[in-house]
């Protein structure tokens, strides 16, 4: 039986406890929508003052040298590799989720230029398979964007397939792929692994250099907590850094940017794949987001988000039982950092949570997600969202009970 | 003879003067650098905490509706719109100048399937130039990028030409090429054009609309102020946007993105251009550098940048007399908010220069440029530019004299 003072208790000896006032959280608030929008850290307004006023205002263009923009791609890049497994070198932070898929599928095509499927599965998140879709098309529609089953995906690959593209954690559901095995299955087919670590990085720790990975992306919004629409990263191994050509490479991706060269020429490493100026006051505003997870190591919120996990869906069951129906995977090693619970009601029942303070996110068609960031979530927080819970399911049985009609409205 | 005491009167009466002191600029430094990096507009950064406080902090991912947020991008481009000519509906805030070209180019390609050439001139911004040669080889080589004097543009576009890709005021001498003629001539051989006014708009009144430019794109750090890597714009003329389709569509760009459906559609409009979640606090801040501009109007703006341009080569001359070689044109129909000037010593002069505090940028090989961003700027602070010029010269003639080995240094 798991009571509130349990979790009380459990509070009191975390080691991450302390970070939770490190971010702006609305008081009467629970925060478990952190794999939509991360909250901000409450360090990140003052630090875009700071890069406004004594950075851009004070040394204007001059700060590019001075303080080291330049570096920022890199700089950050190789904080959040701390973060998914990544050596320093292999991670750059730049643009979107989607313009990164698009670059590094593009460059994974062509490194397999035999060959004509992109392989994924039907759980994978639309953006991602619209996005090859329209690389497919525009490369004259060659290849095939093939979609299988989220179970089916090892089978599925043989030697037609260039990329085997997936998202390491489902968006809707938190089920996770075996990253290690998927990549070692297309490594033996000769194919390449793709992997969109969205819901993933930042929550649980991501292991892309020790499952092989050849190329990543991931976004700054979600767990990194770097703001809405923050840059997104990428991540390409070392071995496949001087091959990988993409067509969006520009003026801060050539060998000498400001020689102004008529001719591209690429830059040796990931800094071929910047084009435009790097978005400098996103970049600042992530920075703070990342740090705070660097600080606090990715194995201690990991493994505190899998604790979590599991007493979030056991108090669901235990204060509802039979209620919902659990989406998400019971086993920690199958899962990634949310709680997934379906209910024909879903929709409502969402609407209710969000007017009493549980921040969550609905997905089509009936899906509560409950985003686990272990940073800004304390114990007791899982206590307090799951009576929430029971009161609204209570009230509509009671409405339901005493006024008949309203079961059909 | 241009005297201080001129100038300061015509400060007197400018009735841009009072925008001046809306923008974060240090004591003792006068601002020419605007078409590198704009200042910050004093309302910045409490624009963004309050982005941070009161929206992201507050509202969360509900700030999407709440707030509208999913509506930026266009709301600001309709903005940018009255800046470069354009009516409501043609101009979206996303992304970086480079992915927009690439995106554009790719649609404007398509559209022209059975030419193979994309015309340019060799003074052009080399990364425009390069995503062009990295589209056109992800493509398979089929499309040349094809360079001409700047001069030869015209006579150049023959019905072999896809696309005319060219930059509006180059980037280097500050010459502007005839909108309205070149693109006339483009649509009479049937070609398209796709200018980039990065170094126009909020300079200078841009009019694509009458000039019937097909497509544009244009970067927001310049002389819109939006902060170093500030989303950038695009730019397709209505009677195109049905038929705009490029591989750079994802979530945002579906018809329906919340949806979550498995295959692409393309969402109506402007908007399909759209890939990942926006970058709110970059559109934040670009919103009130843009906003600036809309408010003092671009024609004024435009009107009093042709006047200081004037001025500023008049007083070089008469300070500097014989001095600089001017690389800009004196004709103010064919000049685009910069005066730029060369000298063999040019990077030294450049140095000098910056260390006194007078804001520019050098270009390969000797050219010194001057961006008259004429809200920053009073007509006082040319005088004193050029006096520093002055001392400059003097100084360096003097040690020359005095130490005629130097001059071989």
């Amino acid at each position: 039986m798991i009571t509130r003072d349990k979790l009380a208790a459990l509070d009191s000896v975390d080691p991450l406890a302390g970070f939770r006032d490190r971010f702006e959280l609305r008081e009467g608030t629970l925060h478990f929508g952190g794999n939509s929008l991360g909250p901000p850290p409450v360090a990140t307004a003052a630090r875009l003052a700071e890069v406004i006023h004594e950075q851009w205002g004070k040394d204007l263009n001059r700060s590019w040298l001075i303080h080291d923009w330049v570096q920022m791609p890199a700089r950050i890049g190789d904080k959040i590799g701390q973060l998914v497994g990544a050596a320093p070198g292999q991670v750059l932070v730049t643009d979107s989720l989607s313009i990164n898929l698009h670059r590094l599928l593009a460059a994974a095509i062509a490194m397999r230029p035999d060959r004509r499927v992109i392989l994924t599965d039907s759980g994978n998140f639309p953006g991602d398979v619209y996005m090859a879709q329209n690389l497919s098309r525009s490369l004259g529609g060659r290849h095939e964007v093939r979609r299988v089953e989220e179970t089916a995906v090892e089978a599925s690959i043989d030697e037609s397939v260039a990329v085997v593209m997936l998202t390491d954690v489902n968006f809707r559901t938190g089920r996770r792929h075996d990253m290690a095995a998927i990549t070692a299955k297309a490594h033996s087919a000769g194919a390449l692994a793709l992997w969109d670590v969205a819901h993933s990085a930042g929550a649980i720790p991501v292991a892309l250099d020790a499952a092989s990975a050849d190329f990543a992306v991931g976004c700054g919004y979600k767990y990194l907590c770097g703001g809405p629409g923050a840059p997104a990263f990428l991540y390409i191994a070392h071995r496949h850094q001087a091959a990988a050509r993409s067509p969006l490479s520009g003026w801060m991706g050539h060998a000498s940017p400001a020689a102004f060269e008529l001719d591209y020429q690429p830059a040796d490493g990931l800094r071929r794949h910047l084009c435009s100026t790097p978005a400098i006051l996103g970049l600042a505003a992530l920075e703070v987001g990342v740090d705070l997870l660097v600080e606090a190591g990715i194995a201690r919120v990991g493994a505190k988000s899998a604790v979590q996990c599991d007493a979030f869906a056991a108090l669901i069951e235990q204060e509802c039982p039979g209620t919902f129906t659990f989406v998400s995977p019971g086993d920690p090693g199958q899962r990634g950092g949310k709680v997934c619970i379906s209910h024909p009601e879903g929709d409502a029942i969402s609407q209710e949570l969000l007017a009493r303070g549980v921040v969550h996110d609905l997905r089509p068609p009936d899906v509560l997600r409950f985003s686990i960031a272990a940073l800004c979530l304390r114990y007791v927080d899982l206590w307090d969202a799951v009576q929430h819970l029971k009161a609204i399911i209570t009230n509509r049985a009671v409405t339901r009970g005493s006024r008949p009609e309203a079961a059909h409205a």
